[in-house]
């Protein structure tokens, strides 16, 4: 390893069957982006499809569009685009609102599926968002619970009071990844529902949502699927749950017969159910854009990429910079598609490698982030962001007032 | 009235001080389109901006646009634009998620703001999704319960068991206003709190909210306000009520904190409480740079041209046409700006219609419904399209099987 070199690198890229790829993203050469993980890069084709959708669809057929191009059928056609990629089949998953609303609405309609049952159990490192939910979730109801513990205490605390077992598949600070097939078991064997939140994990490696019995799901967009800033989130709901599922935001999209303004709800059979108000259709377009280019992805190969580039990366860090200490797990299978550092000058350190063009993240307290998303990052660019590092390092670059001083950080 | 003509029309057109707004919008001459109140047209400057957006913000500042193109302070930005439109403080107002998403967090945070009063009242012609929102919010509590009557008995129904009265201000079918500032004394006096959807109104008259000690409000971005198709929706918050405010949907946006990813949920202070996921930075675009007109619109000449294209609408179906009977109040100061008419035929009439060229919707049983949004529909459009309908009922020709065929209908 120590004798690698940036054209061992290029070899690899040669050699890598995903490396065509990056030439249908629109990408700065003078940057590299390792923060694919919170906000995807840019398809080349969203532009285009776009236009169209505002000039052609909305411009010229206006009200009519909603039938004539399709925009009433968009949650469950790029819900279905999704299925493929989280192992479901394409009546399971459905495209709309937030991954925060979503959440909201499963959790609620677990907590219904199982009435007796007071808690709602999740781990204490779990995404703040998902446990702001939960809490509030919880605190909806007068009897009802959240729950926290160590993520290695998660199969052990499944008991007969967990209404809903609800984690995060790769953790967004360590990027450490559950065994969702082994919780998802131990949660059903307590007679327990589990929801899996695939915001980090979709798009980054085959998951088998069916394989492993999943009952609910949610996840992003934005980040892997390239969906665009902001994009709506989905939802997977087992196939045996759909009909019993009541969500709580009934609005008329998830009703049986949106276009009767019957004054009584009644929810729409199968993965419709879970829909609420009007999607923002020329968000719904940008990320169905996006999910045409994952037709022709082999995760298989995502997944495998991943883990050598992160690999690549955490030997490189650890032989070149010091200070350094891997917060993720050293095995790539124990790992998503990002590789974190600790280092008490996180902030200032990452600051000076984007101002170098190096797109990391930071988070609190002391965390630099990288993301690694197969289809556009290539093995140099993992050597040329090391190279910065290593250069930010000896040159102190990092050692500013003004890089130092933390304000609002993304 | 009955010797107007075509040229009378052009002349209003010529003296009319909106006209020049009908340049700002891409509109296609072969169309007359009456339905700017379910979709309103496209801005002329939404393309250039969404491109904009894709390509530099999105493409090219990637993940730093958070902070650099400021998508992170688009809620609240966008919520100003809205605020005078609708008689409010800027710091009232917030776009995020859809109409029922935000229906459904004021309905609850306002049943949690008069813990013991069980009722939501409405009336049962309300917006369908209105009442559907408010079933499921009633659902999920134990004793909570919706009421409903008459329109003509909201008053009246007010008492000491309603915590909250939620109406449309405008009725969807009829086109008929409420009195804002009645009902919401009324409500106040006997100590329950009032949410008005605007969905039909915001962009179609001046609304005074804060005038009328209003508490609660939500409204469409895709209707008047021109903000694209399932463009994010509004919601209005009376400052006094914003520190007690607590809504259900606890995702990190709506942190005080978002990026300290704080393992509990503090709500932020003010409006932005009211936030849940990450936005569709896309959608939001399209909106906030259609409200950019709103600026230099004068909404006193907006409600009375649309008084004076209704009435003439009204005036010239009545005489050149049989069969059709007014749904709408036939004065002006009562009524949106939209006119409905029933007819026995009404679904075969407006697709022959809609084959002209002049689009307006039907809602069941028998309602043709036809919006005059005074930003781009001319008196002579009004004109051209009685035209139209005098032309259809004389030659029978929605007397076609295919017409007739009633499948889903927008």
């Amino acid at each position: 390893m120590n004798s690698l070199t940036r054209a061992s690198c290029q070899a690899l890229d040669e050699r890598d069957c995903l490396s065509s790829f990056r030439d249908e993203f629109v990408l700065d050469d003078t940057v590299i982006y390792l923060d694919g993980n919170s906000l995807g890069a840019l398809p080349r084709t969203v532009p285009g499809r776009l236009r169209e959708v505002v000039l052609r669809e909305w411009g010229q057929g206006l009200i009519r569009s909603w039938n004539a191009a399709g925009w009433m059928e968009a949650p469950t056609r790029i819900g279905g685009k999704i299925a493929r990629l989280i192992g479901a089949d394409r009546d399971e998953v459905i495209a709309t609102d937030s991954t925060s609303v979503n959440l909201f609405k499963l959790m609620v309609a677990a907590l219904r599926l199982r009435p007796g049952r007071p808690v709602i159990l999740s781990e204490t490192g779990n995404f703040p968002t998902d446990l702001y939910l939960a809490e509030g979730v919880a605190g909806l109801f007068g009897d009802r619970q959240l729950r926290l513990v160590p993520a290695d205490a998660i199969g052990f605390s499944i008991d007969a009071d967990v209404a809903l077992v609800t984690l995060t598949h790769v953790d967004f600070r360590s990027g450490r990844l559950h065994d969702m097939e082994r919780i998802t078991a131990e949660a059903h064997a307590a007679g327990a529902l589990i929801l899996w939140d695939l915001s980090h994990s979709a798009g980054a490696m085959p998951i088998e949502l069916a394989g492993a019995a999943v009952d609910l799901a949610v996840g992003c967009g934005y980040k892997y699927l390239n969906g665009g800033p902001g994009a709506p989130a989905f939802m997977f709901v087992a196939r045996r749950l759909q009909s019993a599922l009541r969500q709580p935001i009934t609005g008329w999209m998830g009703h049986a017969a949106p276009f009767e303004f019957a004054p009584d709800y009644t929810p729409a059979a199968g993965i419709a159910r879970t829909l609420s108000g009007t999607p923002p259709v020329l968000s719904m377009a940008a990320l169905e854009t996006a999910l045409d280019m994952w037709e022709r992805v082999d995760l298989a190969a995502v997944r495998r990429k991943a883990a050598r580039l992160g690999d690549l990366f955490i030997r490189l860090v650890e032989a070149r910079c010091s200070g350094f200490r891997l917060a993720s797990p050293r095995q790539a299978s124990e790992r998503g598609s990002q590789v974190s550092f600790h280092h008490p000058q996180g902030y200032a350190i990452m600051q000076a490698l984007i101002r170098r063009g190096v797109i990391g993240d930071f988070r609190a307290p002391d965390l630099l982030r990288f993301g690694f998303a197969p289809l556009y990052i290539r093995y140099v660019d993992v050597w040329d962001a090391v190279e910065h590092l290593a250069a930010v390092m000896a040159g102190g670059e990092w050692d500013r007032p003004e890089l130092k001083a933390r304000a609002r950080v993304t």
